[in-house]
């Protein structure tokens, strides 16, 4: 008996018996599943923040890992249920988008529309498609059955698409993707942006965070950024990121998602 | 080897060690336990709210689960602690009542008062009788010890009250049961109730919520109900619901779990 | 295939992909791998709770448990990354002294600085240790390899060292070492020390927290206790613990860790 991971994001919270119900269904169905969760505290109906965490925990799950996404305002509307094999994983979640950046990010191979009554709960109701079709499926996935058995392939999906960062003129223009719960404040700005402006250990950068310009140190080490000043970081998925040493950033800029970023070197 | 599964439902909170003694109890005694957590941020002490998440979510697990609970304000008395079969699980908790309504959902076959030491803790404490008993007693039933090796059995044992609804004059009497994290504020009425009353969809029904009138849509979907507007709507359970798309009813009407409800249609 | 329990212990919270990122590179290594979670909630960057509540839940674990703790306010800097080798446990973490009090309860016998880069990340990056270093190398000792061919035995450590409390002029002296998410104050004053001041079931304790003198009574059990008012008790650790029936002593008394405690019978 191998386990067969299955992964579980949603906004359910932790107070309710959301996320349980969903566990007793997976393992009423498929016991050799093996579910670990992702987060239930998106914010609710967030399928921004949603995209941008799945996109930065999927890929460090075993090949062949099923990841289940219900992050869904849209629940009771006639939206499209989907599975998208990938590359390396299987992605199931509403047709809303929430998939589509990190699908895009591994490699979307085929996607399907669930369409097979027989994988869904006979109770369906209008309300609760994580447990009647978000839960089910991924467990019928893992104990082997094919997404083509599901339903239908389809071309046609949403995306949530995320802002390109550029550079241009000496000057980098980016926005805010996450603020984690540190407060760090996560940019969608990649090292090599950066080295592209040359940019040093330990130079100062005018950042400007939506209208209000801050003058900040880029360090190679949180050491290299004094007690309580902020500064700029390459964080581990190579973005870059600010940061207070032992503080919140996102309090000290009062920085939120969507914020648009301008950085350049201090002239 | 099969997995045996182990529910916890608890007032402990995520942030003490409590969770993982238990679990570490459990996996130390049974190693071949599978335990899944139903949630633990039942608000401290409150068996009413516990009872009904437990009633919640226990069905949705394989059947044999055993499912324990660890809501106690009465810890350090002479509360017995109890073992209740039912027609397809197990469940394990003091005897407050909190074990009562899934209990009796399922269907009680047998109770047992635990009165063997041999499987509880040794260092037995006076303050911690989810370490002390309710954790090795689910282990011990998950690894094959039997129910009435463990205890004697009981045919008195505590019962809360879920209050019944019921229909009167064209009008629906109950109370709130549950608000869930998005501020869904869940009532005993059911659906065939309000079927009792041929309330449409899209009809306007009258509520009182305490003291206070509102009208509010019914609706089938909750594309049935405008944006920022107060809708009721069968949840995934059949049970009413009042709720906001995209937002918090609980907010909107303050309402709080043990409000009385009255409904009819607008005349 | 037995299962080869992991904890984790991280200041994480459980907003973030950052448990999952560990969870999946954990499995990925080491699919036989299981993961029991102690808690993230440790406040960000707080070595001497985290210290504490490893120290409180270590034990109850299987013997050959790995605990792993990501709890590192000096990531980033040139600190090293330990293995602790004990009587019946394995500890992983940095050279911060958050491994100490657990490791030595338990009993040292051997300490591993981390420094093969081999069971590494290969994309090690200055920000997540965690990621890096505290999932893959439990992750690498569950399915089997030696600490000693990750590093090299040291010598030299850092500490946490836990206050201790003392009898002096019939009057114990002591700190608060943690207080929980109930509310409850707890002491590193021992049951063995009370005994020695004779206190009975029932007497009246003078109690300074910090500069502020209580009367609180000692009870044997929380039904010796008066509904609403403060009382001290011997908790499941055999430490003393302040609490209020159904209620916050920490609210009561707005105590927190670190706070003097000094107690005596009441003249």
């Amino acid at each position: 008996m191998s386990k067969k991971f299955i992964t579980l994001l949603t906004d359910f919270g932790y107070e309710d018996h959301y996320i349980a119900v969903l566990k007793g269904i997976i393992y009423s169905i498929c016991p050799e599943a093996f579910v670990v969760d992702i987060t239930h505290s998106i914010p609710k109906f967030n399928t921004k923040v949603a995209s941008c965490i799945l996109n930065f925990a999927y890929k460090y799950f075993p090949r062949g890992t099923i990841h289940s996404v219900t992050v869904y305002p849209e629940v009771g509307t006639n939206m499209k249920a989907l599975i998208m094999k990938t590359k390396n994983y299987v992605f199931v979640g509403p047709d809303n988008g929430v998939l589509s950046i990190a699908a895009e990010d591994d490699g979307i191979e085929k996607v399907y529309e669930i369409t097979n009554k027989d994988y869904m709960r006979d109770d369906m109701s209008r309300t609760f498609h994580g447990r009647d079709i978000f839960a089910p499926v991924p467990a019928f996935l893992a104990c082997g059955v094919k997404p083509e058995d599901m339903g239908v392939q389809v071309y046609d999906y949403h995306t949530i698409s995320m802002e390109k960062s550029y550079v241009k003129n000496e000057s980098i223009t980016g926005e805010i993707i996450h603020v984690d719960s540190y407060g760090n404040v996560i940019m969608n700005i990649g090292k090599e942006q950066l080295d592209s402006l040359n940019v040093l250990d330990g130079e100062i950068l005018e950042v400007h965070v939506g209208v209000i310009k801050y003058e900040i140190v880029f360090a190679e080490t949180f050491s290299g950024i004094s007690p309580g000043k902020l500064g700029l970081i390459i964080d581990s998925e190579n973005l870059l990121e600010l940061c207070v040493f032992k503080g919140s950033a996102a309090k000290m800029v009062s920085a939120s998602i969507g914020d648009k970023i301008q950085l350049k070197k201090k002239s």
